[in-house]
């Protein structure tokens, strides 16, 4: 294959002639673009199928299309990942691509390398990295040879595209619901920065800055408080026990992640208090679980699946061959449910 | 790094140059072959550093192991499968090896195979197949080629391990538990067979069956009621609104799986009924959210962590050369939580 690759490359153009059509036409199916007709892609696809061609990312052209996508998750706990892992499936596998995930920990740098390291060496043909804790020069590294969307981080590179919701606005509609309830005394779990102080284009540090700027606004910065440990169960009880043994106690917790906030409710159901009799607990993701009669967890909701499915689409297109980096921002929204209510004492 | 690839690759024979040791020490180092001193790996493994040596993929695997193991799941939503994949990776990483995942839908023998093959042809050192629903000939096909352990089936096969719990025990705890607080209007929540007819060897097929055996020694025959759909929480969600539809009602739902279970809490307060004041509701598997304290339901505690651990060792021995199929069968027990109770009427 390589041998033929390099002594007679497979064109655009060529395919464009066996099929009869434009290369213009050619270009818009393999970036999959919208408004092509089903025949037309048909057609297309024969032509690509019968000539061998493959498209023109080099190290691709070099072993053939695995039709595989890799995604590193930090782990699969965490059930707004299986909303991400959902509607990234629905994308892809209309075009006969199959995700195969690693789970890279989440937490440190050198675990992720590892992981990332295990994907490359099983040739995708694109990467979707989950919430990625390493610097961008490695993001960056790692696009140079592989189609990399990222989903979760704020960066601004001309290398890979973005799929993230607004963190910002996301917090303040969170740290505003509780204020506008009567809290005063709001406290928040975040997750502790692998790299040293803050990266601020990590979701987690845009959360815990929009709390601590709002708390500020509300003449509230003399109740900051703020326990660093995980977004996961573990992170969230933890941070959750530290934050109640303060005097006075917090009587609302803003968790960064709704992970978090299932192991916040169960220190506090632990230390035997109720929520929300005496502390409201709200996360962020509005995993689908959040929603259960027995939980009923107020959530941000930044979609997940819209997520997934949008990751999906630009790994498709760049794989394709577009090259211009792009970013995707949903809006998340506030859902309000039992788990929030007015402080006892207000 | 295509390019230079291109130009001129790296190969074996600059790496024991480099080293200055020979191409079969490189060999047996790659090959991670025993009878290898720490200083000959660590000599070769600095050389392979310094010239950014990187196996072909293809290559790779023809000389020996890919230190990956392929791990199929019906989908990463269900908590409890994160606490496998946790047991697992705690198992395999001690010895350098990574878990790559693909859903494998859990429902069509059809989407298996896509999910297999993508697996295969990544080349995994060995596959850990999650509930399989295809047959047990499908099955030995792959350990044919492949180190294969399988969870959650209580096949007998000469060409794989199976890692299980006993169903036919755990079931019969939750239906005398139920029992036992004196509901006789008892229903359960089941899977739909995807090969038609029953499977006796399949999980929930071994559940559904018991539930049926205990009713009817208990003289409960009468009061059977399966609604069979799926081990989610949409299958949970529709099975139950299903059984409530019934005259008179049930007054307990076991759940074949937690994450039913966590569809039938979303039923119940949706028909504008409680748990347990109205319904009692109980699930299969103790997944670590179970616990938590708005969710707290009784559930049956097979050890996750433990089976994936347990499965993690027996592939690393059937890679290191074992062929003799074993079996581990963990006893389940019940954990009795919040969301059973006696019922109203009795």
């Amino acid at each position: 294959m390589v041998t033929r690759d390099r002594q007679r490359r497979v064109t655009i153009t060529d395919v464009a002639r066996h099929a009869q059509v434009s290369t213009t036409a050619v270009s818009k199916v393999l970036r999959n673009a919208y408004g092509v007709s089903e025949a037309m892609r048909a057609k297309v696809q024969a032509a690509i199928d019968e000539l061998g061609y493959r498209p023109h990312h080099a190290a691709r052209a070099m072993r053939g299309r695995t039709f595989t996508i890799g995604v590193l998750l930090p782990h699969i706990r965490n059930p707004f990942f299986a909303d991400i892992i959902d509607g990234l499936t629905e994308e892809i596998s209309a075009s006969g691509y199959q995700a195969i995930m690693v789970q890279s920990g989440g937490r440190d740098p050198a675990d992720e390398r590892r992981a990332s390291d295990a994907l490359v060496d099983r040739q995708v043909d694109g990467v979707l990295w989950v919430a990625p804790v390493c610097t961008r020069a490695q993001l960056e590294k790692l696009a140079r040879d592989t189609p990399l969307v990222v989903l979760g981080r704020h960066d601004r590179s001309a290398l890979y595209d973005c799929v993230l919701d607004d963190d910002e606005v996301g917090a303040e509609l969170v740290v505003e619901h509780l204020i506008g309830l009567g809290h005063r005394r709001i406290a928040h779990i975040t997750q502790k920065d692998a790299l040293g102080g803050r990266t601020a284009t990590l979701l987690h540090t845009i959360r815990a800055t929009t709390y601590e700027r709002v708390m500020t606004e509300h003449g509230l910065a003399g109740h900051i408080a703020i326990a660093a440990t995980s977004y996961t169960e573990e992170g969230g009880y933890e941070g959750t026990r530290e934050l109640l043994a303060r005097d006075p106690r917090p009587t609302a917790v803003f968790a960064g992640a709704d992970q978090a906030a299932f192991g916040a409710l169960a220190a506090i159901h632990e230390a035997g208090l109720s929520v929300p009799g005496d502390v409201s607990v709200a996360g962020y993701d509005n995993a689908r679980i959040t929603g259960l009669a027995h939980v009923a967890l107020t959530s941000i909701d930044q979609d997940g699946a819209i997520m997934g499915k949008t990751a999906g689409r630009l790994l498709l297109e760049r794989i394709a061959g577009r090259t211009a980096a792009v970013r995707f921002s949903v809006t998340p929204t506030l859902v309000a449910r039992r788990s929030t209510a007015p402080p006892a004492e207000a």
